[in-house]
Parts: structure tokens; C-alpha cells; sequence
């Protein structure tokens, strides 16, 4: 290709997770909620004008901004800022406070789009191993790194490290420290106070998993107005669509919804753990809306996840990824859902043995 | 700021024309359509169910490119790409086509994004000034830059230069020609074929101003496959939400209401052109939806500007900006706003000679 910057050259892109268009197909792979999002979501898309479509939205998303900002107990609104997705919050991030050439430091194992998000910026990617309880590493806090993306339930292990922790690397941490809290609604706690206290502390939520609104792509960030302020700086000047930005406030503004149906999910999450063990899987305990099951018995984790896939039941096997090889992560769905999938998986673990 | 990136020490960002929420306001300073968007767009956003909305959209946007594909006579989807707008389209043309350090050349004057967006990269901004009669200048082809942007019809000045002298640009220059078509359906001819004749040409289009979907952020880039793949490295993986994706299918799939419209501002523009030179007015005829309109009568653009401003009708001013201190950029409106708008500067260039 004539025109290729050499940075392209060995980058494949980010793979998302499948989205077969077979019907009834069981999506236990992308870590959607299995609940539908607020009724008020609905009726604010359908109360969305042919005046609204055809000027340009609020470049700044204020009224979404303003309504997370007292949601999360922030002032105002110069604390929050909107992203098209988290994905568009976190490869802001990168453009916002990294130069191509500095240090991007991150978990392995991880979410496997910051690695891309790095390369495409010209940055380098280091990675730490977290701990054999899957915590965070002490040697992070001493990184040179200009910024490091630490989620929290960290993906995709589910496993979040202690407040305490965390508020350790913020202190040690010299650059940003990015928070990546798409999981922290099935959490029991997170750190969406700590820009309260620390001025390097950046923390991204996503209205994707525990409200529902994958298809709207709504992100959001929390962080000094100072931090708030270089990111408008860099962001597309209409990045939020009318649309999304008003399904984004009937959804915080129902804020009770996503906390009844994050509930059901844990609940849910505690039964699937429960009967994975059972079944002879080994797995951390889940603070995420998925949990992480190593497989170690006869047979291996690809064959269960094509016989699952067999009976169009998807969950993720991220193949030759390091140290994932033996495991499947597998969402936490509606109750009759994982029925499903236990049934499947007895099915499948039973035939190994004829 | 503590974590400021030299490259964004002088950075203030792109500043959005100005959208005031005061009622019954003349809006005629942002190119929006003065006309609704096909009643098809609306019927497609409130048929989006709440499984939509929970699941992620599809990441490659597929079913809206093969519309654009088929619409502007491309074998298949593979020839398209979709953005979150036009913005995102030429933000991802300089990540992806262009290192830090290289150059990227445009025209002056043109699309003021284009500097900002250039600066973000880290990227070197040259310009090349337009002809007297506002058309492509000839050195422009022999410039060593990695990339330029050329606005057909350009803004804010309205003017295309000819198909044969884009032929030629596209032949001589050595990097990606990126054809801004976001005002070519007010235009008589445009260059939308140009992908199948010259790999290193994108066509950017938008579907804010003749579709009338500001508020929806849908921008297309049709280019070789060879293009698009590269694109499709660099771009978020789900960057485009689900309602627009279907927003923008309904928009393109009733391409005749688009044309109705088109051909309707079409004519209020030659009216508006007329009326504008018969009070003193000088401008390049426009084949855009707006018109350069210079003053050099007694008071100036900038007082003119203001009068219309307190009467409820905004335009355009740009102020400092390189030769445009006497000109007003005016939108194209409806026939009763364009009466609205030439009462309003008959009443205060009568004011002058009191």
C-alpha cells in the first residue's frame, strides 16, 4: 500500500467480539447488559425532533455532563467531559497527554485495545504482570510512564485492586493515571472520588455495560477541570451525536434502573460462579458483569467454547493471547441464559468422557 | 497544566458557530439545511427497538456503506467508510495518511478545521493561496505535502474550481488528495468518480447539510478498497452508534427528498446572490448553500454582522480571519428567513445614511 505510514504497517486493528446474525443465538461473549435500558431511554430517542436532527447537537454535551457531574458529586459540569463511547475517551486520552515516543503503561493481562490504541499513536506500550491474586503490581508505581491505563474490576480477569491500592499509584504515579471503570457498577466499591483528591486522576466509565446503551456509544470521564479542559481541546468538536446525548440523560437520570438490574446481575454472577466451580472450572471471584473460567480437565478451553459456539451459545476465547489459552470469559446473562449455558456445558464436558 | 503537551500550549480548539437558544432565532451562520430531514429518517430512529440500542452496533457500519456504495455507483461497501461525521472523516485522514512532522497542504482561504486538526497531529499546516477569481492556485500541485485538503466547492467562498483542473491536481500530486464534498450537492457537477480513476483520492461527504442530519454525525469517505482498509486500522472500532447508522440509511435510500431540497435552496440562493448585489453587495457566485458576501459601503461587516445579530438573525463573521474582515458567510434559508434576512439589512444599511 503506496501511501502507509510505517506505524500501519503491522497493525491489525482491534477485533470486537463476534455478533453472529444467526437468531437466538445466546451472546454471552461482549459483556452486554442482558437487560433492556430504561423505558425513559426509548421515549427520550422517539421525542427527538426533525429540528434536532437537522441543526448541529451541543458541541459540549453540557445538560449530560451537568446531570453525571451531580450524579457522581461533582460541582458541575467542567469535571465531566462525553465521548463517543469509552473507546473515544480512551484514545483522547492518549492524543491529549502523550507525545509519540513516550511511555504508555498498562496490566497484562488487560484490555487488549489500549496495546492498539498506543501503537497507533506512535507510543510505547509497557506492561506489568499483575500479581498471582491478579492485584496490582507494586512495580507500576514507579513507572516512567507518561500516563497508564489501570481498569477497575480490571478485564478480563474481574478482579478490582483495593482503594487503597489504587490511591498508593495515584500518589507514586508522576503522569496520569487513567481509571478505567467500565465494570464498576457490579463492583461493591470504585474510585469515581478520586479526582476529588488526586489532579493525575482520570476515571472512564461507559454507559455500555450497566445501562444498557452499547449501541449509543456514550463514554464519560471524570477529572480536574484542568484535565476536562485539554481534552476540549482535542476532541472532535461535535463528537456527541442529539441522539446519544439525550438517551445518555433519560439513563442517568434513572439512575435506580441500571442499580436494580446490576443487582440482578451479581446475584446472577454469584449462581454462574457457583456452578462453573462445580463443574470443575477454576476462576477469581468476578467484581465485573463476566466472570474469567480456566479450564484445566480433560479436553481445553477451545474445544468448550466451539461446542458452546456449536450450540449457538458465544462466549470469548482470546486464543493465543498470553496466559489465556486455558480460559473462556464468559458474561453474566439473564438467569435462563446461563441455565442454558450450564446445560450446554455439562452436555459438552459429558461427551469428553465417552 | 501540569500534563500539558507542548503541541497544545497554543492549541484554543475549534470554535463552532455560535448556536443561541433564544427563540424564533434566523439561524443562517452554521450551513445547516433550512428543510427537515426525509420524514423515512425519522420513522427509522423510532423504529430502533431496545435490543438495538442494548448490543452493540455493527463496528463496520455495513449495510449504510453498501447504500452509499450503490448510490454513487461503487461496486460494493468495500469502496466506503463511514465517520462519525465529517469531522471524524478528515481527523482519521490525517492519522492514518500522515506522521507527525510531515506536511499537510490546504488552500487559503478555506475550512478552518483543517489547521486545528493538522496542529492536534503535530503535523506541519502550508496553505496555498486561491486564485484571484478564487479557483485552485497551480502551485498547489507541485507541493511536496503528504496530503491536502481541497474543499469543492470550497469554503467559506463557495466556489468549485473545474473537474479538469481537480483531474490535474490528482495526477500531479504526489500524496492523498482528500476532495471535501460536504457542499457538492448545491454544486452542478462533483468528483465523486474521481476514486475509480486515482488511488490517492478520498471524496469526503457529510450528511449535515443536504440531508439535514447535523444532529445525527454521519460522514462518508469513498475511496479505493486499498484506502478504506487502511482507515479501517485506525478508526474506533464501534465509532458509529446504531440510530445514526439507520438515520443515515433512511437519508440516502430517499434521495429524491434530498434533491427536492437541494434544488430549492438552489434557487433562494440566486435570489439571495441577486438581492445582496442589488444593495451593495459584491460576491463569487456560490454553488454552495451560502454565500461570501463583502461590504465595502459605509460602516463595515463587523457592524452589520451585529445589527443582524440583535435583530434574531445569525450569520457568519469571522472577524481577523486572513481577508475576511468585510465578508459575511450567510446560509442559505428558507425563502421567509431570506426575506427576514434582506429586511433586516435594508433596514440597517438605511440606518447609515441617516
Amino acid at each position: 500500500m503506496k501511501f502507509q505510514r510505517d506505524i500501519l504497517k503491522d497493525v491489525a486493528g482491534y477485533t470486537p467480539g463476534e455478533q453472529l446474525n444467526r437468531p437466538n443465538i445466546i451472546k454471552l461473549n461482549t459483556n452486554e447488559s442482558p437487560y433492556p435500558p430504561s423505558t425513559k431511554v426509548r421515549e427520550a430517542i422517539r421525542a427527538v425532533t426533525d429540528d434536532e436532527i437537522r441543526k448541529y447537537p451541543d458541541p459540549m454535551s453540557v445538560a449530560l455532563r451537568g446531570a453525571c457531574a451531580e450524579q457522581y458529586g461533582y460541582a458541575d459540569e467542567s469535571w465531566t467531559l462525553i465521548g463517543n463511547g469509552m473507546d473515544e475517551i480512551l484514545a483522547m486520552t492518549i492524543r491529549t497527554f502523550v507525545d509519540p515516543g513516550q511511555k504508555i503503561a498498562s496490566l497484562d493481562p488487560t484490555y487488549s485495545l489500549y496495546k492498539i490504541l498506543v501503537e497507533l499513536h506512535g507510543a510505547k506500550y509497557v506492561t506489568y504482570d499483575v500479581n498471582d491474586d491478579y492485584t496490582l503490581p507494586a512495580s507500576l508505581l514507579s513507572s516512567a510512564a507518561a500516563l497508564c491505563f489501570v481498569p477497575r474490576p480490571n478485564a478480563p480477569t474481574g478482579v478490582p485492586s483495593s482503594r487503597k491500592e489504587m490511591a498508593r499509584l495515584c500518589e507514586s504515579f508522576k503522569g496520569i493515571v487513567f481509571i478505567d471503570e467500565a465494570y464498576a457498577d457490579f463492583a461493591e466499591d470504585s474510585c469515581i472520588d478520586f479526582p476529588t483528591k488526586y489532579d493525575n486522576v482520570i476515571v472512564g466509565r461507559t454507559f455500555s455495560k450497566s445501562f444498557a446503551l452499547c449501541g449509543c456509544r456514550v463514554g464519560l470521564a471524570v477529572a480536574n477541570p484542568a484535565i476536562i479542559n485539554e481534552f476540549c481541546k482535542t476532541k472532535d468538536s461535535y463528537n456527541m451525536n442529539v441522539v446519544s446525548q439525550v438517551a445518555g440523560l433519560a439513563a442517568i437520570q434513572d439512575y435506580a434502573h441500571m442499580e436494580v438490574n446490576a443487582e440482578k446481575i451479581k446475584t446472577t454472577r454469584a449462581r454462574l460462579a457457583k456452578e462453573l466451580r462445580a463443574l470443575g472450572f477454576t476462576m477469581p471471584d468476578s467484581a465485573a458483569n463476566f466472570v474469567l473460567a480456566q479450564w484445566n480437565g480433560i479436553s481445553d478451553a477451545k474445544t468448550i467454547f466451539e461446542g458452546l459456539r456449536d450450540q449457538g451459545i458465544l462466549v470469548r476465547y482470546f486464543g493465543n493471547l498470553n496466559g489465556m489459552e486455558d480460559k473462556l470469559r464468559i458474561s453474566v446473562g439473564t438467569d435462563a441464559e446461563t441455565d442454558a449455558l450450564l446445560a450446554a456445558l455439562k452436555d459438552i464436558l459429558a461427551g469428553q468422557y465417552d
